[in-house]
């Protein structure tokens, strides 16, 4: 079977990454859609940065703050009909992974009329407005991958929208924005990344190349731990989970996730669990199910955090998740 | 400092795959210009897939196939100029890093003006002829990078065309091509592979993303120290050290390579010293002397290998090298 890699975004990091490359922003357009939550890109200054590049570049802009968490379909009309009433030509996405997969549907219904029913076709053309993405929590990966996953209420779940044309153009990667994040959601979003190197190296389509990101990404995100549990990150720690994270998302580009995310949407969205927690508490499990087919997997993602076995795994993300949620024996069958 | 990671070549990887992606060439053009060199493509199989594959998708071709090792800029011109002749409008690139290396500056010189005197000034258009590169050799990893070295003679040394436009769109690694490969060929390739990775890691330009990349490729190449000295490779570890000098490629796509193969250039150009062998010959002091500077990155290099110091390496440089070329006091004071 071949296997393929492809990640096709440029990667920018460091502290003051924006301002220092602000002519990658300057060709991006004339007009910028601003696509961002309503707190968090004012709050830790991404917001502030971005907008002092854009005016020293003379660029105008229009901002979309009405992403909620788990984004809808609705939004990401909504956004994109903003965007083109405002002749917005390219896109900046500040945020989580709500806002930047929101983003990615709204660059992408701008320029292309797709009904709802074929919204999830796979079949797009290449027109798409150009995006640029500043990531504020060190979870999703989504600045790095061609994903955009929307809350989907005809079909109770969360859908993707799996496009090559929807890669980012430009991801700012800088951990000066995570500063303030609380530690429930800096958990949350280090579990996320995790999750998606650990399904990463269990997946089929996994290749020496994404095996490489996965297990440096593993074991950045393991370094942290114990400081993740004592609530003690340090400015390098936080800044190892931002390029875990993204390493984890140039994974997940190539070999998608598996069964951990597939059943964490419907904790999601039955059960609002956030998206990292709900793959947090399946992981352990999944790791523990797929030990009897793929020992040797199992056992070299195990080294890179350094642990010997799947119930140490476990217990280290007890002790980060704290009390776990109860889900009946009803619910369980439904 | 800001670092920056790019690389959008897609990458195809494993037996058979050109001819199981048949679909991506098909989509490249309708006249491929093939360059390669004299003899190997046409004895390692890889031209004959390649062909069958254009048949078969009904696309023309024409061959180049006069590319020497360490090209000239002579010949970057010529091919350019049989392309046009050829109305050629993709670029299929096979053999090692000579024909890699070319085939990019045909691709530019194919649609682009450019006198010689301007061709390194890395001022381009994005007009290029797109690109799918075979390598046959696992070391320099041209297929995932942005440089076409040439040989200057007005120089007298090698220079590089350094441009984001001549990245590959496509790049097939299949190890088959390699199975029938001289001794002298793998470890001087497998040498330039590791030097380009060791290099990325001592770089100021190396990165988290580059970092992860560079360490997977010195473990896997360290994992055939062995049976490249006894000559036993086999298949899964010629597979290993294509995959590494990939992953390499990447690293040297985002780093640049620093003094080892600035130095190297001219033991190639006035010693004809084969380009790998060229870097190998320097590594090991190269290291030794940096050591006094970076000594946790250098352990950090040495660990991956499963050395412990660097006069350790340089003993495995120098049962894969064998006995070294002299040089003269006269000639090292030059």
């Amino acid at each position: 079977m071949s296997k393929l890699y492809y990640m096709p975004t440029k990667v920018i990091m460091g502290n003051g990454c924006i301002a220092a490359n602000s002519g990658l922003l300057a060709d991006m357009g004339k007009k910028a859609l601003i696509v961002t939550g309503r707190h968090s890109a004012k709050a830790n200054g991404s917001l502030v940065d971005v907008i002092a590049v854009l005016n020293a570049n003379k660029q105008e802009y229009v901002i979309f703050d009405s992403v909620m968490a788990n984004p809808t379909i609705e939004c990401a009309y909504a956004g994109a009909a903003f965007a083109r009433e405002n002749s917005a030509d390219f896109v900046i996405a500040i945020g989580g992974g709500s806002p930047m997969d929101a983003a990615k549907a709204m660059a992408l219904l701008a320029r292309q009329d797709i009904r709802e029913e074929d919204l999830f076709s796979g079949v797009y053309s290449g027109d798409v407005l150009p995006m640029a993405f500043v990531p504020t929590t060190a979870g999703t990966g989504s600045e790095v991958t061609q994903y955009s996953i929307l809350t989907n209420h005809k079909a109770e779940t969360k859908t993707s929208i799996a496009s090559p044309v929807i890669f980012p153009k430009l991801a700012f990667l800088d951990a000066r924005y995570m500063e303030g994040l609380s530690y429930t959601t800096t958990i949350n979003t280090a579990i996320d990344a995790l999750s998606h190197s650990v399904e990463g190296m269990l997946s089929n389509r996994a290749s020496t190349i994404s095996d490489s990101l996965a297990m440096e990404s593993i074991r950045l995100i393991a370094s942290c731990f114990e400081s993740l549990k004592n609530r003690s990150l340090t400015r390098e720690q936080r800044e190892s989970l931002l390029y875990a994270s993204t390493l984890a998302g140039m994974v997940i580009a190539n070999t998608g996730t598996t069964a951990v995310h597939a059943m964490g949407y419907s904790l999601t969205y039955y059960k609002d669990i956030d998206h990292g927690r709900a793959n947090g508490l399946l992981l352990a499990a999944f790791l523990g199910f797929v030990e009897k087919s793929l020992p040797d997997r199992v056992r070299t993602i195990l080294s890179g955090m350094k642990l010997s076995a799947v119930k140490e795994f476990s217990s280290v993300l007890e002790d980060l998740l704290g009390e776990k949620e109860s889900i009946s024996m009803d619910e369980k069958i439904k």
